[in-house]
């Protein structure tokens, strides 16, 4: 285990009596199963992958349905007990972590995909789902939904939902908020709230509750039914990975083939850094020389997908100044292209044999300046730097690698300088991770106290007792 | 002026005092002429176009910039007088009238594009920019501003994000939220904040508070400065119009069409009632018999527009069981096929003298139902009605069509009748246009308790005097 960027204090906020009354009022009522105090099962739900420890829940719950949720709510609100909603433990920045203890609620049993209703785009789910299958029961009644966390495997739609999760197709398709149309929630307390209005595509009436819980990491309510809509699947997919000699080139290349009007489903970008680690380990050979690569795709219904991938390989070779483009001419080429991507986060951490992972988003003129800052200030504390991500939406992965865990204060301080560099150049701290536990104290690099300040107030107006998933997103 | 739908009692809060107090503090610091007791400069904004009756407020302040604006909301925060912030005074819902007297804060001045950004797809403007004016900037510059509402040529910027507009190309390219990145806004009491990260696309640190302002009409703060995203513009633009025998079979192409993945930037339908009323007028020939009509607009960048226009009238006239499909040759028969549209809305009124006009949102596949429904519903009540709309995402305007206003109490019993039957199908009071005043009472139609409540909570939190616009969404 990587020791945590910051110390976080794992500090359970329940008395043990209190604990005991939660767990007698729970285990009958959901089953001894569901309802567990075991060290063990406690541990195993303690981590996820953002790396910042272990957090023991002090009681595992396992709600079978909304009904369930609303019961541990409301016992949990009486007794003064944190709940942490807990999905495929798959978030990056410690926002499943129960670092004041309490209930860890995990939503995996709740994994039903409710309806798939074709005659109005829609379908609608329940919190545990994994967003592959849900990917898979609609594309098998060709329809679509885009949302494709790089975890998709294992991460949970509740979880999307809750960190607003997005992957390469954000570029075309936008973030998993983009596609929520209504949600059950059950709020702190136990009171149950559906936001929006069901398979409504279009609403105005009142404010978007669903908007904020969308991304507020189980803070302000836990989501128990999502309905979202879809698309119609996509018929044709071209990919291609286009080189070019630098990463200024390589960024303009990404403005331009966006403001010529194409719409790229991915717009990955890998920096010198990044096409170095895969060098050789790639089942293709990359050009000589720095390179900066781009890895392309469309997606659409019929010859379009073809012609334009063919204008934007032209337009890349030509005025953008490519040195190679490889356009996948089999779905085994295209899987080929792709493997590059998929090899380099373990590569990556072969280099140096660690790495921490970074998620800001700058505008997308920024992205050269900002990977150019990022190599400055990691070399600046002897670290080397290697940057991938979404360039399409200027959404960066900023790896840093290093040997030793000895390097740690150096990566600490070089983290905080990649975020103050990304809020200057307009940017963010998080693009698509959240902050969760992990930022929470940097999150007023990018926020002044007085927008800090507006967050408690609704926070404290939806949860005045601080019982859902404290001590994320607000610093302490 | 027709008589309002409910009587909202029109009842100043502040005493003549306090009026005195703010005016004085207020006009010396911002210009004798910005800051008017004048009752005919007061009565000139007093009403909108929601027909709700006219509502003068106390003060009328046009501010110059955001310092004028937050000295407002502090002399007005210590003085307790409500603020009424309005746009272009299109709005349909009654947000922008002065139910509660108070100041309206007339944001005409701000009206400056401050920048638009090719480079990173963006531009940034004053809340009193004329979306129209936004539009045509963008497009010089070969970007293009999506969002259409319908008093596109009048409505401002401010308005659209505050009431979340929207228009006939939201089937495609979303609503006004949708273009949103970074609000600058200015919280009652004075306070100003900037929600989302400036340029960047991607965002994910903390609450969406942008979200939550959008939509929230004046309620919850005040926008003083609007970042948004822009898409390249299209070069190239195909219409037709296609009708079909049945309102089932228009409605079954809607889905069809969506579903074999063509993306119509808009969708528009009109229903046999709202042909009827432009047979004859319209600079073609209707096909004889009930006709339900599509006007469908396709776009993009090549040839694929005018293939995917070829593939839909296939589809149409085939499959889809057309009567008729007319595409647009040039651009003067798009434009003679627009017509039918934009000579909807007199000639309905033209009809019977009046007209009521709703905007209910129903899911997809409940859209014939709806239609039908409310013809049966204003029959009941003796009146004629006529539909049309965003079929392609399920927003219809419904019209009540009436000839004295003797039947304004039949027209009250309809609208509710058809609020409650869009709810029942899974749908909402308002699609597009907002709650403002006029549906207040409606809300909780839609909307239990507990979700007006949280509401509520959400209001006094960040408005715990009750200065920002009062009266609206919320039923009193």
């Amino acid at each position: 285990m990587a020791p945590a960027l910051i110390d976080f204090e794992y500090r359970p906020r329940a008395s043990e009596r209190a604990i005991e009354r939660v767990y007698d009022a729970l285990a009958p009522a959901l089953g001894e199963g569901q309802v567990s105090r075991d060290p063990d099962v406690l541990l195993a739900y303690a981590t996820d992958e953002s790396g910042a420890g272990s957090y023991p829940g002090q009681i595992l719950v396992r709600p079978d349905g909304t009904e369930d949720v609303v019961r541990v709510l409301e016992v949990c609100a009486w007794e003064n007990v944190p709940v942490v909603p807990r999905g495929g433990g798959t978030g990056r920045a410690g926002g499943a972590l129960a670092v004041e203890g309490g209930v860890v609620l995990a939503l995996e049993r709740m994994d039903r995909i409710l309806e798939v209703r074709p005659e109005s785009l829609t379908a609608t789910a329940q919190p545990g789902v994994v967003t592959r299958d849900l990917m898979e029961a609609v594309e098998e009644q060709g329809l679509f939904y885009p949302p494709d966390p790089n975890s998709l495997e294992s991460c949970h739609l509740g979880g999307n939902v809750a960190t607003n999760a997005a992957g390469p197709r954000a570029v075309k398709y936008g973030v998993t908020g983009d596609y929520v149309r209504s949600l059950e929630v059950v709020l702190a307390g136990g009171r149950r709230i559906r936001t929006g209005a069901g398979r409504t595509l279009k609403h105005a009436a009142g404010y978007d509750l669903g908007r904020l819980l969308v991304g507020s990491e189980g803070t302000l309510g836990v989501i128990t039914e999502i309905t979202v809509r879809l698309r119609p699947r996509p018929r044709r997919v071209e990919t291609a990975l286009l080189f070019f000699p630098s990463l200024s080139a390589a960024s303009r290349a990404v403005v331009e083939i966006l403001r010529a009007g194409h719409q790229p489903r991915t717009l990955e970008m890998l920096d010198p850094a990044a096409i170095e680690a895969v060098r050789g380990k790639a089942p293709f050979r990359f050009p000589p020389g720095e390179q900066t690569a781009l890895i392309l795709e469309l997606d659409g219904f019929g010859e379009e997908v073809f012609e334009a991938m063919t204008e934007i390989a032209d337009l890349a070779s030509g005025r953008l100044g490519a040195s190679e483009v490889l356009v996948a001419q089999s779905e085994a080429e295209r899987e080929d292209l792709w493997a590059s991507r998929r090899i380099l986060s373990p590569a990556l951490r072969e280099l140096r044999g660690k790495k921490y992972a970074e998620d800001v988003a700058v505008p997308l003129d920024a992205v050269p300046r900002m990977v150019e800052r990022t190599h400055e200030i990691a070399a600046a504390e002897g670290l080397e730097a290697a940057l991938y991500g979404h360039a399409g939406d200027g959404n960066l992965h900023v790896n840093l690698l290093f040997d030793s865990d000895d390097a740690w204060p150096a990566v600490m301080r070089a983290a905080e300088a990649i975020y103050r560099e990304a809020v200057a150049l307009g940017g963010t701290i998080t693009g698509e991770h959240g902050v969760g536990l992990l930022k929470r104290g940097f999150l007023s690099i990018e926020q002044p106290p007085e927008v800090i300040e507006v967050q408690r107030r609704l926070k404290a107006c939806l949860d005045p007792g601080h019982i859902l998933n404290p001590g994320k997103i607000l610093p302490p």
